[in-house]
C-alpha cells in the first residue's frame, strides 16, 4: 500500500518535480492518450453533442487498449468555440502523453488543431483529417503501383472538402502530388483548397479530368456512373453509403474502385500514436505521416489495398515506422 | 468490430442523444470518476505542480479500480485561479460520472467545490476535506462509544483549519457536536470557522478545554505532553510525522490517541463514490458522508478505532451504506 500511497509515494512526486520527463518513467503518461470530441461531427451522424459521442470515444478506447496496449481516455467538452476548446484542452493537457481529436466539425478543426500544436510540446492528431488522410495515402500507393500510375505525376479529384478530404489533399501535397483538384458545395471549403495550391473545379470537371478520384461527402451515390472514366481509380469512401458502389464503377471502367468499409482510420491512429508516444517526439511530422502510410501498403497482401486492420502486428510495424521517422527530441 | 467502431456504433449514439440517461446504460460513465488536481497542496509536499501529483492520482486510481472496479482518470490541470479551474472541470464533466478534487490547496479548494457542486447535477468530493473528515468521524464514533462519553455533547477542538481541519469541523457539527473549538496561524481559517459557529481559541486553551482533540496541522511534535488532560481522545493525524506521538498521549493520560497512519482517507473514498453512482446520485449530502462514517466505525474489531482499508468487503459495505442513504433522484 505505502508504494501506490501515501506516504512512500512521495519520493516519487518529488522524482518529478525536479525532472518533468521522470513522469514518463514513474507514470502511465507515455501510455496515455486523451481521445478529446465536442460531439460536433460524430461519425455521419453530425452534430449530437459530446456525451452522444461517448460510444465512439469508448470503442477508440478498447482499440487503443487491445491493439497496442495505449489507456485512451474519453474527454467529452461542452464547448464548440475554437479557441475556447483550446484553452480547455491545454489546461489538462498534462495528464496525457498526446491528444487525439476526434469527431469535431470542419471548420473549426482546423483552428483547433493548429491552436493546440502552437501550444503544446506532445503529439496532437485530429483522426478524421490525418488518420483517414495516411489510410487513403496508403490505398493510393498500391492502387498506383498495381495500375503502374506515377502517384505523384497523377491529377488527384478530391470531391468534398471537410475534414477528411482537406487532410487527405494536404498529405498528397506532402507526398509529392503536384495536381489536386477540388470540389465542395461551401465555397470557404474551395477557398482553402485554392489557397494550399489546389484548383477548385465543379464535379463533372473533376470527374473528366482527374486519374485518381477520391469522394469524402457523405452523400450516397453522388458519382453518376456515366461520369466514370476509363483507368480510372475511384475510392468512395463515405460511410456506409459511398458516392457511388465499386461494382458499378468497375463496370464503368475503372481501374481500380473501393469503398470506406476497407479504408478505414483504424489502420493507423493505433500504430501513429504508439510510434510517436515512444518516440517522446513533441508533434506529427509528415515524415512520420507518410511512414505510416508506407507500413500500411507494404502489409497489404494479393489484390487488398489495405490490409486487415485486426492484425495486431500490422499496428507494431506502423508504429515502429512512426518512431523511426521521428524527429530526434531535445530533452526537456 | 462494428459493434464497437463504424458504423454499428450509431445506434449507441442516437439512443444516448434521445436520453442523457442512456450513457448510464450504455457506457462506463457510471463507473467512472475524475480524479482531478491542481498539485497545489500534494500530500505532505505543497504546491509541486500538477504533473509532480501524478503519481498520488495514479495510485487512486489503482484503489479505485482494486477495491471498488471504478475507473479513476487522472485529470492535471494547469490552473490555479478557482472560478477559472471551475470552468475547465466544469467544461470536461460531461465525461465523468462523479468528480474527486484532490490535493487542491485552501482556501481556493472550498470556492472550487462550491462552484462545481452549484453547476454540476452529479456527486463532487474534495477527498481531503470530506474522506478525511468521513473517517475522523468514524474514529471518533467509536473513542466516544468506549469511554462512554456522548459525542453530540463534548466539546472539540480543531487544531489547523485547513482543507482536513474544515471538513471535519463541518461534519461533526452535521452530526450534531455543538461545541467547536478551534486554532490555525491563519487568522483568516479562524474566521470562517467562526462564522460557521465555532469558536477561536489559542492553541493552549484549546488543549485545557476540549475532551476530544484532532489536529491537521503537517507540524511534528506541535502539541507538548505537559498539555495533554487526563481522558481526553487525541488523535494526531499529520503524516508522516504526528503533532503528538500516541505513546506519549497516553502517557500523559490520554483516554484514546491515535496518529493518522490508521486514519486514512482510503477508508472512505471509494465507498463513498460506488455508493454515489450506484444511486445516481446528484450530490454527497451530509447524510451520504455520515452514513459512511457509522458503516466505517461499525465494521472496526476488537481495539480498532477504525478497520483495515485494504477489507474488499469493508468498501462494498460502505458503498451499500451511502446508496441507501442518497435521496432519490428524478429523472432527468
Amino acid at each position: 500500500l505505502r508504494d501506490v500511497y501515501t506516504p512512500g509515494v512521495a519520493r516519487v512526486c518529488l522524482a518529478i518535480q525536479k525532472d518533468a520527463q521522470a513522469a514518463l518513467d514513474f507514470t502511465a503518461l507515455g501510455r496515455t492518450v486523451a481521445i478529446v470530441t465536442n460531439g460536433t461531427a460524430v461519425l455521419g451522424l453530425g452534430n449530437i453533442g459530446a456525451l452522444a459521442g461517448l460510444p465512439v470515444m469508448e470503442g477508440k478506447a478498447a482499440l487503443f487498449a487491445d491493439l497496442v496496449g495505449i489507456n485512451g481516455v474519453p474527454i467529452l467538452l461542452e464547448e464548440t468555440q475554437p479557441a475556447r476548446v483550446a484553452d480547455i484542452v491545454a489546461a489538462i493537457a498534462t495528464s496525457f502523453g498526446a491528444i487525439q481529436l476526434e469527431d469535431f466539425a470542419a471548420p473549426e478543426c482546423f483552428e483547433i488543431e493548429q491552436l493546440l500544436q502552437a501550444r503544446l510540446q506532445k503529439p496532437v492528431l485530429h483522426d478524421d483529417q490525418h488518420g483517414t488522410a495516411v489510410v487513403t495515402l496508403a490505398a493510393l500507393i498500391n492502387a498506383a503501383r498495381r495500375s503502374d500510375v506515377n502517384l505523384c505525376h497523377s491529377t488527384v479529384g478530391q470531391i468534398g472538402l471537410g475534414a477528411a478530404g482537406s487532410g487527405i489533399v494536404r498529405l498528397l501535397r506532402a507526398y509529392g502530388v503536384q495536381r489536386v483538384l477540388g470540389t465542395d458545395r461551401n465555397p470557404q471549403a474551395v477557398a482553402r483548397l485554392i489557397a494550399s495550391g489546389g484548383e477548385g473545379v465543379t464535379l463533372e470537371s473533376l470527374m473528366q479530368r482527374a486519374d485518381i478520384v477520391i469522394a469524402t461527402t457523405g452523400v450516397k451515390g453522388l458519382i453518376r456512373p456515366q461520369w466514370v472514366r476509363k483507368g480510372q481509380v475511384i475510392l468512395a469512401l463515405s460511410n456506409p453509403d459511398p458516392e457511388i458502389e465499386p461494382l458499378v464503377a468497375h463496370e464503368q471502367g475503372a481501374a481500380f474502385a473501393a469503398d470506406g468499409k476497407g479504408i478505414n482510420n483504424l489502420l493507423a491512429f493505433p500504430g501513429l500514436f504508439k510510434g510517436a508516444l515512444e518516440a517522446r517526439a513533441r508533434r506529427f511530422s509528415d515524415a512520420m505521416l507518410m511512414a505510416a502510410a508506407d507500413a500500411i501498403a507494404a502489409l497489404a497482401r494479393g489484390d487488398e489495398l489495405v490490409p486487415d486492420p485486426l492484425d495486431k502486428a500490422l499496428h507494431e510495424q506502423v508504429a515502429a515506422a512512426v518512431r523511426a521517422a521521428a524527429e530526434p527530441t531535445a530533452p526537456a
